[in-house]
């Protein structure tokens, strides 16, 4: 097939500027992509490139502005990023992946392996196991007994599951990820601290996405869970019985502490941290680093530690900058 | 058996209100526990929760004050929390373990597994590891050689431990822990730096848990350690000739810095730093995102950038958010 | 070999104050360190030990005043820390390394094994993979499809590396560490997040080192890069298209946000954060915990949340104190 500036913009609903018919045959970032690449710009920060690229054709938005006439074709769509999404997605379904049972494995009493699905070799899968079709399970990885891992879901070499964790389906996990270890609770005992077992489990819903090395913790009751399109980067730390809603979406580092709930749609930037037993609502903003100590509502943006306004938040940061007038007055 | 409030009142030392006898099937959290659950009352917070619960039992403080009449049945016991982990415990020691060893396994020369171990498949055990009785260790851990693990201590799936590291008995270690990796010390030559070889180990004392992804390196020299009956969770940092002493509780993310030596009985929470070559004594708390840059004595309640007494930090946020109305004076 | 003061004064370049004929059989920390070891002062911190250590010999800076007469022999060398790295390495090199092929492992068509590598039991190497002489893959290691590992690098147990990386020689990468994960890259669309795939690889170069558990995740497009030498500690978070240079020391959890560039010889303090999309210049140090929010020159020393200028951040931490005073005076 050959993949041409035209073809891409009948895939993605877009408008051609300049040829139609130059051969396309890789992406590349617009720094560096070469000729016969096709890239994009969706962060404006980058815009000044579409003047020195070599690459033959860009992804813009409907109101990319050159300010100049420009040499590689220009494809407007509506959303550059998203059209570039579909195009990767496209591209990578393409790619053959792998399948079948290698050896050696571990398979315990009462699971069965779903015909079509990648089980690699020095895997370790519990009794009682159940595992959708099409699932690809990679080597090194680790699923206790009495689990669950819906249609389609990805575990990347050595992510490890504990027993009785369920997870759902189109989910991807990324290796070193930890699901169901225990919850973080002890009870003191005068000096000593006594182990509080965690009997609950952790559920994942469907087309989550976790990063590499981040932890789940198991409930010590009932479930820690992830709503459904949740995406969360690497090294991030769920506590017990957390509830993280929908279509949220945290950066790596992320600390959130035991039995907080998130509502939907909420994005957190790298290393904050929530404190436990505290709720915050839907379509929030919070800075990197943030410290999160108190419950929050809807639609605000947050930052600082702890964390405020981001408006409040500036404007502190000037007066800190202007103290040492305020001291040197008197 | 059949499981009753009187029955736990029994074995907690606690005292009923409520219907003693009837059934109990199973735990639950107070706002999701149904009928024929017993469940638990510790944070205040939680506590409005006894007017609408459908648990069967709740397990309270002895001081527990409902406000009015009740409909679950009522344990008072001196302390909820600790009750719980009593109980919790019995439930848990009854429920089957691993035991054997699974096939494959990679055992060295000079390492004898005790009989009444578990070692599950793709575990690699080095040479001249000593395994002390009733040892478990998960499938795709890792023990290099000369490592010494003591009895009944228990390493969840993919637990690597480097060689010559000792840890103690009845610990647990989570999944993808890291135990004995080289301490970061490199001696600047020029622009390059040249790695010091990290000859030291880690000791890990009796009653120690170890949270998943959590990392303790090796000591130059001599030990890192971690003391008898002190709490780790996830994702904690623990540089090479730390010292941490006994009963302590560090919550998620936490970093040490080398060569620092904390004392006994602290709690720390999330995502805190400590500088390196500093000195904390006994009995401190931390709050959640704390620097510690200095040394610290005994007692305090410590939190911030950098961190300070509790009461100042809270001073200080109060005048941050006041001080606009110093510079509209001017 | 019979090692003593005057051997390793003449391997270090050092001069002998004292008995140079004194057997060594050991080294120690100078606060731990007994009768027959070698121990070494370079933190100014440490020197008063020298009149309480019962070590044999010290290796000090050539410049170093113990104020008194002391009892151990002095090794007198340019730089105390660098010479104990000599002879550290010197030590290491004289252990025996683990060497040939155990059984099980699992090497995929196309890969052929250098004749002088180590491959652990339960080590999975993908397709095609080019290995260097004198690698050292430890048990349970995860080499993808198409990935090349350079002369003399080494994987401790349980290291996962993506398909289609690069790493260079003489590498130390160190358990746990997850090499080209998917960089964490959504376009949103109404609610939901789609997946943008991430189809570039990550590229470390020569004599670089990977802490335990550390993640660093693979390009959009292009690559992730590591420059030669530079140094990162565990539970390091660094992010799609981040481009680090040569030289570089990041201490334990700091994280780098997406397409970041950082610059040769900077030294980077644990929990630090830098932004994505910004750009960093060479000899830079920054404090423990800061957060880097906006591109940074040469040569400065920056800490706090924002990053400042140290002087300017401790001043700040004066006037905080002070702040009541003003407040008091209205």
């Amino acid at each position: 097939m050959r993949i041409t500036p035209n073809l891409i913009a009948s895939l993605t609903g877009g408008t051609v500027e300049g040829d139609g018919e130059i051969e396309l045959t890789g992406f590349g970032k617009i720094e560096e992509a070469g000729k016969g690449c096709i890239t994009f710009i969706a962060n404006p920060k980058y815009s000044h490139f579409i003047h020195t690229t070599e690459a033959s054709a860009v992804l813009v938005n409907a109101d990319f502005d050159a300010g100049a006439e420009v040499r590689p074709t220009l494809i407007r769509v509506r959303d550059a990023y998203a059209a570039l999404a579909e195009l990767l997605t496209a591209f990578e379904s393409m790619k053959p992946q792998p399948r079948g049972v290698e050896e050696p494995v571990h398979v315990g009493e009462g699971t069965e392996l779903p015909e079509d699905c990648y089980i690699g070799a020095f895997a370790y899968i519990g009794r009682g196991v159940k595992l959708g079709s099409g699932v690809r399970i990679y080597p090194q990885c680790y699923i206790g007994d009495g689990c669950e891992i819906g249609e389609g879901t990805v575990l990347r070499a050595g992510v490890r599951v504990y027993e009785g964790c369920r997870i759902g389906s189109r989910c991807i996990v990324h290796s070193g990820a930890v699901i169901g270890a225990d919850g973080f609770g002890f009870a003191p005992k005068g000096e000593i601290y006594e182990k509080i077992p965690q009997i609950g489990n952790v559920v994942i819903e469907d087309d989550v996405e976790i990063g590499a090395n981040t932890c789940i913790d198991r409930a010590t009751f009932g479930h820690t869970r992830v709503g459904r399109g949740t995406k969360l980067d690497n090294l991030i730390q769920v506590a017990h019985n957390v509830e993280l809603g929908q279509n949220n979406v945290f950066a790596a580092q992320t600390g959130i502490a035991g039995s907080t709930r998130i509502g939907h749609s909420n994005r957190v930037g790298g290393q904050c941290g929530f404190a436990g037993h505290i709720s915050v609502g839907d379509h929030n903003e919070f800075g990197a680093q943030s410290g999160i100590p108190n419950s929050v509502g809807d639609g605000k943006r947050l930052i600082g530690y702890p964390a405020v306004e981001a408006r409040q938040f500036a404007k502190t940061q000037v007066y800190l900058k202007r103290l040492e007038s305020l001291f040197a007055k008197k």
